[in-house]
Parts: C-alpha cells; sequence; structure tokens
C-alpha cells in the first residue's frame, strides 16, 4: 500500500526537516508540500539540519501549489486536526481508525472501505493554523491523536511522527534489532541442585542454623524462581557456594 | 502510577524544550537531567522556544550529576538504546513491555513483576552515543522503538514522544476531544422511501427507462447502503429528487 505524507502551508522549515526523517525512521519516503512558505524549503540549511540524514526523502519531496495536485494516486485521505469540524469526516484515534482501515478491527461504522485502499495520505495543516475547513472536508476520516485536554500543543514533526509509527506498527511494524541471543531459564531440577549447594555454603558459613532455618531456603527459593536463572547463572552460583564452602573450611582448619 | 524522564547527557537546548512539550501532551511533567551540556539548559532561548508552552515543565524539572539522583522514588527502570548490550536487560518493544508490566498481556516471560511497579523511569542517552552500558545495565527491560532496519536515526524528542505516547495509551489514554454530535445512519426504510423518490425523479428528467432500466436502481440502492446515510442527509436527498421532479414538471407543460 502506497503511503503518502502531505504538508499544507507549513512555515517552518526546521519542521520539513525533521519531518522527512520521522518519515524515514518508520520506512516511508513519499512527502509532498502544498505552497509552503519558502520555496526552497527543500534545500535550506535548518531542513538539512533537522532531517540529519534523510536526505532521499527531501530529495524526492514534491513541492505544489495546491492540495489536488498532493493527491494524485491517493484513494484514502485522513486529515489530521485537533477539533472536529461539523459536517466534517467521523473523528478517530489513529490506531482504531488504522486497525478498521485495515480490516484488523470488529467494523467500526463507515470507516472500513469494502477493500483495502491503494493509496493513503496524512494531510497535516500549518504551524499555527492547522488544515483549512474545506481541506477537511475532503477526507474520508479525521484523525486525532489522543493528548492531554489540556495541552494539546503537539509540534508538528512530532504529530508526524506518532501518525507514521501507528502506521507503520498497523501494516505489520519492523522487527526488533536481533537481540542478544536469548538465554532460556534453567529447569527446576538445576534450580533446585543450585540451591541445595546454596544451603550447604549458607551453613558453612554460620548464617544458616540447621536447627532454626526459618524460612530462609523457601525465600530463596521464591526470589530465585522470580529471577528465573539460566543454566549460566545456575553455574556461577554454584561457583559461588563452592568458594563459600572452601573458605569456610579453610578457616575451620 | 509515578512516571519520570530522565536525560541523560543531552547536548541540544532545543531538544529539552522539544521533550518537555512532548511529554506535556501526553500529560506527564517529571522531568531529570542527569549532567546536561548546559548548565543553564532549562533558560535557554532555544529551550523556551521549542517547549513551546511547557514551561510547568521546565520549570519543575531538576539538574542532577549523577543518575542515582535521578532516580529516588523509582522502582522500574527502563532503558532506551538502538543497540541491544550482552548481559543487559531483556531488549523489547514499547507496546508489548507496557502490556506486560501493567498486567494487561500474557506472561512476558521475567516482564511482569508480581505488582505493578509505583515509579517507572525512562532514561534517555544522549543525542551523540545513548546509553552508556553501566546506565543500561541497571534497568529491568531496555525499550527499542521498532525503525526502519536501514535507518533508525530517531531524533531524542521524537523517541521521548513515542515512548510517552505508548505508555500514556497504556494506562489507559486521554479520550478524544468532544465530536460532532454523532449521526446514526437512517433505517433501510427511510433509505427505501429515499431510493423510490429518486427513482421517479430520474425517470422524469429522462436519465431512467422505466422500460428498461437496467441496474441503475440497485446499483444505487448498494451505493447508499455503504453511504449509510443520516436522517438528515435522507432529507436532503429527497429534496433534489423533489426538485428534479419539479423542474421536470415545469419543462414538460
Amino acid at each position: 500500500m502506497h503511503s503518502r505524507f502531505v504538508l499544507i502551508q507549513t512555515s517552518h522549515a526546521g519542521n520539513v526537516g525533521a519531518v522527512a526523517r520521522a518519515m524515514k525512521v518508520m520506512g516511508f519516503d513519499d512527502l509532498v508540500l502544498v505552497a509552503p512558505r519558502w520555496a526552497n524549503v527543500l534545500r535550506r540549511e535548518e531542513t538539512i539540519q533537522r532531517a540529519s540524514g534523510a536526505n532521499d526523502v527531501l530529495a524526492k519531496a514534491r513541492i505544489v501549489d495546491t492540495l489536488d495536485e498532493a493527491l494524485d494516486g491517493m484513494d484514502h485521505l485522513c486529515a489530521t486536526a485537533m477539533t472536529p469540524r461539523d459536517f466534517g469526516p467521523p473523528t478517530r484515534a489513529p490506531r482504531e481508525h488504522f486497525a478498521a482501515l485495515l480490516g484488523q478491527s470488529p467494523e467500526v461504522p463507515g470507516a472500513a472501505p469494502p477493500n483495502r485502499p491503494g493509496g493513503v495520505a496524512f494531510l497535516f495543516g500549518s504551524e499555527r493554523f492547522g488544515m483549512r475547513n474545506e481541506d477537511v472536508y475532503r477526507c474520508h476520516a479525521c484523525l486525532s491523536i489522543p493528548t492531554d485536554p489540556h495541552f494539546g500543543s503537539l509540534n508538528l514533526a512530532a504529530a508526524v511522527q506518532l501518525i507514521a509509527y501507528d502506521w507503520r506498527q498497523a501494516l505489520g511494524g519492523f522487527a526488533l534489532p536481533p537481540a542478544a541471543p536469548t538465554r532460556p531459564a534453567a529447569d527446576a531440577h538445576a534450580l533446585a541442585g543450585m540451591l541445595n549447594h546454596l544451603e550447604q555454603a549458607l551453613v558453612a558459613v554460620d548464617f544458616l542454623d540447621p536447627a532454626a532455618p526459618k524460612k530462609l531456603m523457601p525465600r530463596l527459593n521464591q526470589l530465585f524462581n522470580r529471577a528465573a536463572p539460566t543454566d549460566e547463572e545456575i553455574h556461577i552460583l554454584r561457583g559461588v557456594a563452592k568458594a563459600m564452602l572452601q573458605m569456610a573450611d579453610k578457616a575451620k582448619h
């Protein structure tokens, strides 16, 4: 599915750069600027600085005069607006809407088109005035990012970042970077062996009195159950127990 | 639950301002800076400009020398890092981890503490070097935002924005602003009445030939089923049909 980000009458060059970066980290690269304040915005120093390496997105970006020109090939249009408009499209949280749009959630009335759209455009208004009513009316949905009701002032690039993230996640997401190999927890037998070893060591260092053990070992057992040590960690703990036993043996001879 | 955002050795004042704004839109206000580059970072012009009204977050923010001082009262620590560390905590996507932490998801091994933590801190490293290994090792989880494997360069404030958003959503989220009152779809009877009216009008303007109607009306019926018009919209459409009938009547007399 083709995804496009459309910035309408953006004033700050820095925001255009930050938007390019926000899109690129989420794997999107189709940026269209409608009547930006600066005609040379894609080449301004601030833009390039804030893009921080997303130069291909800037190089590919188009500048057009009207919203119409920005929407070729798109068939589902999402406005972004803080304030719902009378007679406008339904207001939805991004996650809900994306799930409905991709057919992943139970029917949201009016939201699920019969087929997945081929092209989805996300429209962002100017920093100062947001989107014009006429532009919102054209859209199929009005996305509203749920923010603190007392402070809804999202930066333009931050809004693009959140929408791009939710949309990428809805599309299936990126995998996490390969983690360190997972170390499965040792089995209960290995844990019991270690605890037994540790118990001897605790007795040897005169911490545990076998005549009055209280609940020390059950407590340690619970602690290690929660920690779910790996075989390697069991090995380390047994090494500690062994060293305790040896030192105690030395001390007492 | 208390939520804190900790920035370690941040270099750019603008980022500190943008972080304050990113936190505030998601309803968080506890910001701690560990050894920032600028001692006066909370009062710098760039900071205040990028905070864009989140001045209370800046006013409340603390500057400390060491990570230790930043962590009082916190009992669950989330590192944020692009690259997993050997011997570090498990790497997780934020949404998964938050669901596990809040007991909303089936067990994620090792992630769900027996009780919800009272204080959760999110740690962010410096713009250039990220987090130091020693700082990551202290944490219970390493959050990794799933980004394009070929371009994972998230801006610091953008990373804070995404984590703050996911965390706020996991905590229950904010409601959307009150939308225009929902207009329920008209019932099938009203739709059928309108279609009947429209059919007469289409015949009257010589568009529909009653002798060879083809599939026009079933097609329009399907179109209006998909559009699910409200009573008000049915009223508008009936008005159109009425006007067509009147004009046709006028033309033929």
